[in-house]
């Protein structure tokens, strides 16, 4: 089978690899097939996605040696015992180092099948199928995967990148409307962070994305990934750029965490977290009132919360935020805005200023 | 400080790392300082090294913000829950991902800090301070890190290369006698697979050796180590002439699982594992009689088992060894040898022959 797509490819020298972008590509054997190593392949996924698509793709890889890993359906899963399980299945059923895992589902299919695959055996090579708009346009791009701790999320981990993504623009059909809002989170967060020109064209067409337009769709999803691609090639173990990819999520971690994952969706924490560095920005005095104002009603008009939960005291926030990856000998360091396409990493910033973003003065929009 | 040692260069481009050896190397902190990320230092080491060394190894840090977590000693808490228990410290402490972790103990300790270093927030710095022989020849050469599987050892794990390792000759004087034993296996196999002179050196040395003659020591680690770090440079993710470090291990590991991990130790093991490579090298041709009572001699002269438990039937060896990470496309595939210092990875054995080394008619020699 030949289906039309886009195919976008991540240079990263010797583990580039590309995604295809693109509606049914979910059934193209002739997609997966050049990136399969050996004859083996573990499918795993959750209890929500499998009875949509497991069958698809284990039409599609007809002919190869197939096992299956049906984990629960959560970021609450996201743990240990959780990740163990892909090991049970891997082992129960004498898969060798000269197999490949199949991440079909989500970015918590994708972060822990992609950690399994890092550490079964010291690493075998995943291919990632993501089935969500979170996962298509940021967690199946940039080889990041690993579980939470309970004292943090995505503290155990690996880099990791797959051979190929298959992004399939008409699995999102099935998305409910709170997840798809979370995606576009962070498709908002690369305009924010790198590309002014998208940030105009996402306020412009929020409409027909909202709508599921799939061609809106596909152009959201390539340019994100292109974007989140360039960061990636460019710092592959996050040693400089890559942390602005961060942006809203040391306050959207925390506030995962305050509310016990899978509450909150991780995009829309990360939309309140946008929020609020875009707040704490401007008590800096690094943008005014208006670019926050239009920041908050693009993410707002996604359907995303656009403040925090108002029942976290200021202690509690920056306890939790302590344990962010960016703190360096033990100071907190956010990404924050200079403009809109425009964010830097920093320390810069006065603890009553983060104390005034933490406990906001304006009424909090009501919680998801 | 400044004690007098040797050193040897692991030659791995970016993730390149010396190795000191010599007495009294623990206390010295200048071999420590240059290779220390941060401020804060993680030292994770067990029960029962704990209150020989760690006062010596915190002394030498003295100045920098000090972590430690003790875990309990042996092969058998080589698992998932004593694993977390390290990101457990981590976080208690609000350790960042500047942080350097150091492995203060065995082989054990060695793989697990190893590993936990792999994966702390997608990957730190770490030290290793070996303790055992085992740990000193083998375990701190070469990056493997990794946990067992209640199905499989070594099955979940990363490659990460440490820093630097300090090998301090002194810290054997307080290792038991089966446990020298253990550690000179792994010796005794670098002069199998690739160092004929090495192994003529090891059977007119083994009373030195075993008398823990520090000059003989010093000798017999730097050329273990020299032989690893060579076959690790040429092959650092085993593609291809690293297996053969692996002599004696599918059935050494085969023999632990059958045990219970910390029955035997893992070295007993690879001792009588090599006599059995041994025994199916002369059954298929490949080495004569007089070579293979040669190889028993010297292995046994070190005080190891060279036959393996009596207990285990053969459809238990087949199905344990089955999960071994050189099972290619579901073929088991062993280190073999065509002579001493001549060693190959191969599937080219009938399992009539390979069923008769795991039943051996010779009357087994007494479990350790």
């Amino acid at each position: 089978m030949k289906t039309p797509h886009r195919t976008l490819q991540v240079d990263l020298a010797d583990r580039s690899y590309p995604i295809y972008i693109g509606p049914g590509l979910i059934d193209d054997s002739g997609l997966y097939r050049p990136h399969i190593a050996g004859s083996r392949v573990m499918i795993v996924t959750n209890e929500t996605v499998a009875p949509l698509y497991l069958a698809r793709v284990q039409a599609a890889l007809q002919g190869l040696r197939l096992g299956e890993v049906i984990l629960p359906d959560g970021e609450q899963y996201k743990d240990l015992a959780t990740w163990n399980r892909i090991f049970d299945a891997l082992l129960a059923q004498r898969f060798g180092r000269d197999c490949t895992l199949i991440a079909l589902g989500g970015g918590v299919i994708g972060d822990m099948s992609g950690f399994a695959a890092a550490c079964y055996q010291r690493g075998v090579p995943f291919i990632q199928v993501p089935t969500t708009l979170l996962a298509q346009v940021d967690s199946s791009v940039g080889g990041k995967t690993g579980i939470n701790h309970p004292a943090g999320k995505n503290m155990i981990g690996a880099f990791h990148q797959p051979r190929a993504v298959i992004a399939d623009t008409r699995t999102l059909d099935t998305l409910p409307d709170r997840e798809l809002a979370a995606g576009l989170a962070e498709v908002v967060k690369y305009g924010l962070i790198r590309d002014p020109a998208f940030f105009d064209w996402l306020e412009a067409n929020a409409g027909a994305l909202l709508a599921r337009d799939p061609a809106a769709l596909a152009e959201a999803i390539e340019r994100s990934c292109r974007n989140k691609a360039e960061v990636v090639a460019a710092d592959e173990l996050e040693a400089g750029q890559r942390a602005l990819l961060n942006l809203g999520h040391t306050f959207g971690h925390a506030i995962e965490a305050a509310r016990g994952y899978g509450d909150w969706l991780h995009g829309e924490a990360v939309g309140a977290g946008m929020v609020m560095a875009a707040d704490l920005s401007r008590r800096l005095g690094w943008i005014d009132s208006d670019t926050l104002a239009r920041i908050r009603r693009v993410i707002a008009g996604f359907g995303l919360p656009v403040d925090p939960p108002p029942d976290i005291p200021a202690e509690r926030w920056l306890e939790l935020m302590a344990v962010d990856k960016k703190v360096q000998d033990g100071t907190l360091r956010l990404v924050l805005l200079r403009g809109i396409g425009d964010a830097l990493v920093t320390a810069e910033f006065g603890t009553d200023d983060l104390v005034a973003t933490l406990a906001p003065t304006t009424a909090p929009a009501p919680a998801p």
